[in-house]
């Protein structure tokens, strides 16, 4: 694991590909873990409160925690479904994932802006991948990553939402253990263990470290891969039918 | 990130400080991170279905499962709470964590047999910092992890079970962003974190590499530490009380 400690602030507009780069000399089959908010940035993502009126849902909701109610109703023009109203925000983005806030975000930008996630952190990946072939010939895979409360536990950990060249998920189907039996663990989420991992040297202070190189793990993969694989189906999910027999009930 | 590829497979009794010090040259704050399936064997945790008399909770469970009704007995003998009955069984084990089937498993292990989780993993931990230190007088930290599904994302990744030497949360309050404003994001699950870190290299096949070494964190701490720290307050567990209104509208 290689931190790139000499990343400027990013701007809208910035080739961060081509920062990635200058930074480091790439070598084939390099894992690049980037986190989420200077992708946005690169692309431009900020909005402002200003000419958002919130509706009903959206001023009951701010009232129950202790939000604005404009920032309430940018979080749920970015969803399709709330999962939990308080004491915080858990949305189904409307790109699939689950997570706090719709991902909107207003650290590391300038006061009175918020951030949003990349409008598809997969294409964003795919982009920079493509932009370091092209300047350097060397392979390499790209995982954006963001950090998500998780059930049950304390803590934030990383995450996997945007993946290039790598698939995010190694299975272990059909492999044997020490005495010959089937596995019964048989899907591991390597990207977000990886995402996990980089996580440890990114830091949140001050911007901390946005760019890290993970090497020598030979995971490189030429199918089109999308984080989607790691979106649980809703159907299956019980936590999500719990959420939602919470909201009849109340 | 080292692997330890020379672990042979563990029995009962085996000092696993003793073998890792013979498998590598320890440092000072060396993170020792261990897969609890071998402490749980260096423990003898195993058990098997004989004598087990299922319940007709265990029976009508085991039927919605399709489990072994002796298995389920085993499984909630383990567990304070049952959270989810079927499709698969996730409770509440009664050293505080979260976990599918009461973390017994029957991975790795001889046919007929099922291992349990170490009994105290925070415990297990400390004593091996303390034996490592006893036999090389370097200062580390351990960590036990087991693998988890997660809530909303397909495939598992490894998490804490039992740590020692080492806080497992790291905290941002008061630390200020790039532009001075103090960050949101406060609470960092770093023992999670480098738990999925070394199981990217841990495997799950044959056994896998069950101790991986993880060097220059700087994050060795004399407090005394427990893995509880990671494991949710009940009454602030959102999900928690979906799966309780699930369970009281079924």
């Amino acid at each position: 694991m290689i931190p790139l400690n000499d990343i400027p602030i990013i701007e809208e507009g910035d080739d961060i590909a081509d920062i990635v780069c200058k930074s480091i000399s790439i070598r084939d089959e390099d894992i690049i873990i980037i986190a989420s908010t200077i992708i946005a940035k690169s692309e431009g993502e900020f909005f402002s409160l200003e000419n958002i009126k919130p509706g009903n849902k959206a001023i009951k909701i701010a009232n129950r925690c202790n939000m604005k109610p404009e920032l309430v109703q940018a979080i749920l023009d970015r969803s399709n479904e709330c999962l939990i109203e308080a004491p915080f925000i858990l949305v189904e983005h409307k790109n699939g994932s689950i997570c706090v806030n719709a991902g909107v975000d207003d650290s590391n930008v300038k006061s009175g802006l918020y951030l949003d996630l990349p409008k598809d952190s997969d294409r964003s990946a795919r982009e920079i991948s493509r932009r370091i072939t092209e300047l350097t010939s060397h392979n390499v895979s790209v995982i954006i990553t963001d950090t998500n409360g998780r059930a049950f536990r304390n803590g934030q950990i990383a995450v996997a939402v945007g993946i290039a060249n790598i698939e995010p998920i190694r299975d272990w189907v059909g492999e044997k253990d020490l005495f010959g039996n089937e596995l019964q663990i048989t899907q591991e989420a390597i990207a977000d263990e990886l995402a996990a991992a980089a996580n440890l040297l990114m830091g949140e202070g001050n911007g901390g470290t946005p760019v890290i190189i993970i090497r020598g793990m030979n995971l490189f993969s030429n199918k089109k891969c999308s984080v989607k694989e790691l979106y649980r189906d809703n159907e299956q999910d019980i936590i999500r039918k719990g959420l939602n027999a919470l909201k009849n009930n109340s």
